[in-house]
């Protein structure tokens, strides 16, 4: 048995879920894999929220730094979102020699030579399987399992909120703001869609995937984007007649030593696999030279889908170290 | 970079496969991981077949001790099939510390206890990915990115053949036989087609399955098992006018603390992701108890597809080692 400590920044809805789905499979993990996790500190303001969840009102600090100089807690997982001052906080952890996880696309997508390079300063293990697909194991699939292959495309349906959007439209004949609304009433589209809709979330995703899959960094505001904001009735009847769906792809290609990438609706056979990701689901589907075709299908997003994940590689950092 | 020396077990198809990826693409994983993967060694009577890429003699032994006395040798793939002698020859190398990989689903469903007794008590490191589902990444999905869950149903499409032949009775209107002549054509059935169409194929890898998703061993030979070889065309249209296809599945369910398993041709809805699985293709479909739905899909058979996950499970363990 071996007891692990694991400080955690920022308690909102992933954080929740992440807390939740260890208080209840606590027991499983330590009988499958002999690792006590626990998490013994947490950064948060919001320390009175109902969270669902009895949490000692002792773990919750506002000073990052009483995360960072603890010397138990050796695994950090970073659910503050966006650049700052998430990108920050995992940048000092990782030079401290303190190992991160997180769900952070965005710090992820935009600062990755900073973050990386931190890891490498610290001799710190950064797993980031959440930050793409959610709870789908994509990311280190591709740098363990499929990691002898040389990757020649990758597609991926990587966004719930447009992809319900099209469903919605394809299988019940919706005009675009109509599903939109739908989408919202439901909870898989914010008030605000724009980042969803205009495939900026996508791009962030995609540009992680481009470092993993090609070895090729892209900024995500570098990614030729295209969301679905402008798809209609007749589009999807015209890709209907033609045998297929629209869906929002996010694609990356090599050829030989050039490598492109981009994101747009685009018309997806039925016979291919994503013409069967529905919905919210989220699936990435990759070409390896040995391999050929390889897909993974799973939800990609929810606090609990999310957390899989997150404590998915909390787990595999836990054995390494 | 890292010199890793491999001694190969078997060269048939599948080892032929995996020294064809590795001189494909030795380069690439040298860059993107620093390590230098040789196979130094080889057990293989067969020296003069033609494999259509030149092998040096000198690597060629018929004596299994050059390989598991070679110190310089860390990880030896075990690719020569059947019960024994590889069974043995695994014990012998994982007892001497010598880590294995092995694409060897009956050995491995039939003699689990030998082989992770012997890996225990040499410290070694034993993968299995390209046991079940060929190249796709599932195994190593389970141990690692879905450990954190309780996984509490497991649905597979685990066999090539009998999906090949489904899919041409379901697509087709072709009957069994006509169709299992097309897959025996096409190199997607054997001459004598028994251990995959009544499904023993199949109860290899659910057997492993039951291992790693609920830590149950059911030997193969106690799954229930009911093969595709009375499915009919009016079954299949059955299906049909209900909305389904049929799809052999091996399946594994927990109930609390109870676990249950059988394999059979099954009614499958067509909004299933798994009735999209089409063809050689294989897919494995869990539900864990944090992830909800997950996925994976590709080629679960080939001397390539498996050579990747071979090779994926050697990258893994010389990274560790």
């Amino acid at each position: 048995m071996k007891k692990v400590k694991i400080g955690l920044l920022g308690m909102g809805n992933i954080g929740t879920g992440s807390y939740k789905v260890l208080h209840m499979n606590h027991g499983h993990i330590l009988e499958t894999t002999g690792l006590d996790l626990e998490i013994t500190k947490v950064l948060e303001v919001l320390v009175d929220r109902d969270r669902g969840i009895p949490i000692p009102k002792e773990i919750f600090t506002q000073d990052f730094e009483d995360i960072l100089n603890d010397p138990e807690i050796s695994i950090v997982i970073e659910l503050l979102g966006g650049y700052e001052p998430a990108t920050t906080y995992m940048e000092q952890c990782l030079e401290k020699g303190k190992h991160v996880v997180t769900a952070n696309k965005a710090a992820v997508a935009a600062n990755w030579e900073r973050i990386t390079a931190a890891a490498e300063k610290g001799g710190s293990l950064f797993r980031f399987e959440a930050s793409v697909g959610g709870g789908i194991p994509c990311i280190n699939a591709i740098t363990t399992q499929l990691s002898a292959n040389v990757i020649t495309e990758v597609m991926g349906i990587l966004n719930g909120t447009t992809n319900y959007i099209l469903t919605k439209m394809g299988e019940e004949g919706k005009e675009y703001g109509e599903a939109l609304k739908e989408a919202q009433e439901k909870g898989f589209a914010e008030a605000d869609p724009t980042a969803d809709v205009e495939g900026h979330d996508v791009a962030n995703k995609l540009s992680i995937l481009m470092s993993l899959c090609f070895g090729k960094r892209v900024h995500p505001d570098d990614i030729p984007t295209t969301g679905i904001t402008d798809i209609t009735k007749e589009d999807i009847a015209d890709a209907e007649s033609q045998g297929c769906v629209i869906k929002l792809i996010a694609n990356g290609v090599r050829n030989g030593d050039e490598v492109t990438c981009f994101i747009q609706p685009t018309y997806i056979n039925k016979n291919h696999p994503l013409a069967g990701v529905k919905n919210e689901f989220n699936a990435l589907f990759l070409k390896g030279n040995a391999v050929d075709d390889v897909m993974m299908y799973g939800k990609g997003a929810g606090p609990f889908p999310t957390a899989s994940a997150v404590l998915g590689d909390v787990i595999e950092v836990a054995k390494l170290v």
